[in-house]
C-alpha cells in the first residue's frame, strides 16, 4: 500500500467552487479499482489550503488514477482556482 | 476529530538516528489520551523527507501532546538532524 498527499492552495473566494469540483472528483475516485481511501481536509489556520490524504493499493493504481477522465477533466478546472500549484508527495509507511 | 500532518526534513545520513528517536515518540504518543492514530511515512522521491499523519479527538488533546515529557524531550534531539524546520498543519475533515 502507498499513501499520497496532494496539497491544494485555493484562493479563499474560490473555495465554494473548488468544493463543487473536488467533491465530484472524490466520488469518482472512490469508485476506482485500487483506491482504499481519498479524504479531503481543510487547513484550520490557512484559508483556502486543503489536503487530500489518499491510500492506494499500489503505484500502478495511483498512476492509473492520473489518467482517468474525471482526473484529467476536473483538475484543469481546479487549477484555475489556485493561488499556487498543488504539491503531491508519495509515501511508504515506516511505522 | 482533527487531523494533523507534521513534515520532517531529515538529513539523509541521519535517518537511522531519526528512526530511533521518532519510534520512541510514536510509541509513547499512541498511549496518550485523545490520540487516535499517529503514523510515520517516508517520502518515496525525496530522501530524508517524512510525514507524521496524526488523528486526535480534539484540539485539547493535541495541545496536551505538545507539552508531554516525551515530546519536549525528544523533539529537540530530532531538530539537530533536520535540514529544514518541521512544518505542522492542523486540518478539519471536509469530505
Amino acid at each position: 500500500m502507498i499513501t499520497s498527499t496532494a496539497r491544494d492552495y485555493i484562493r479563499p473566494e474560490c473555495v465554494e467552487e473548488y468544493y463543487k469540483l473536488i467533491f465530484e472528483l472524490i466520488d469518482r475516485t472512490r469508485e476506482e479499482k485500487g483506491n482504499i481511501s481519498y479524504t479531503l481536509y481543510a487547513d484550520q489556520e490557512h484559508p483556502g489550503e486543503h489536503v487530500l490524504i489518499e491510500e492506494w493499493e499500489d503505484q500502478t493504481s495511483l498512476d492509473a488514477h492520473f489518467k482517468t477522465p474525471h482526473f484529467t477533466g476536473i483538475v484543469p478546472k481546479i487549477q484555475k482556482l489556485q493561488s499556487a500549484p498543488s504539491v503531491v508527495n508519495v509515501y511508504s509507511k515506516v511505522k
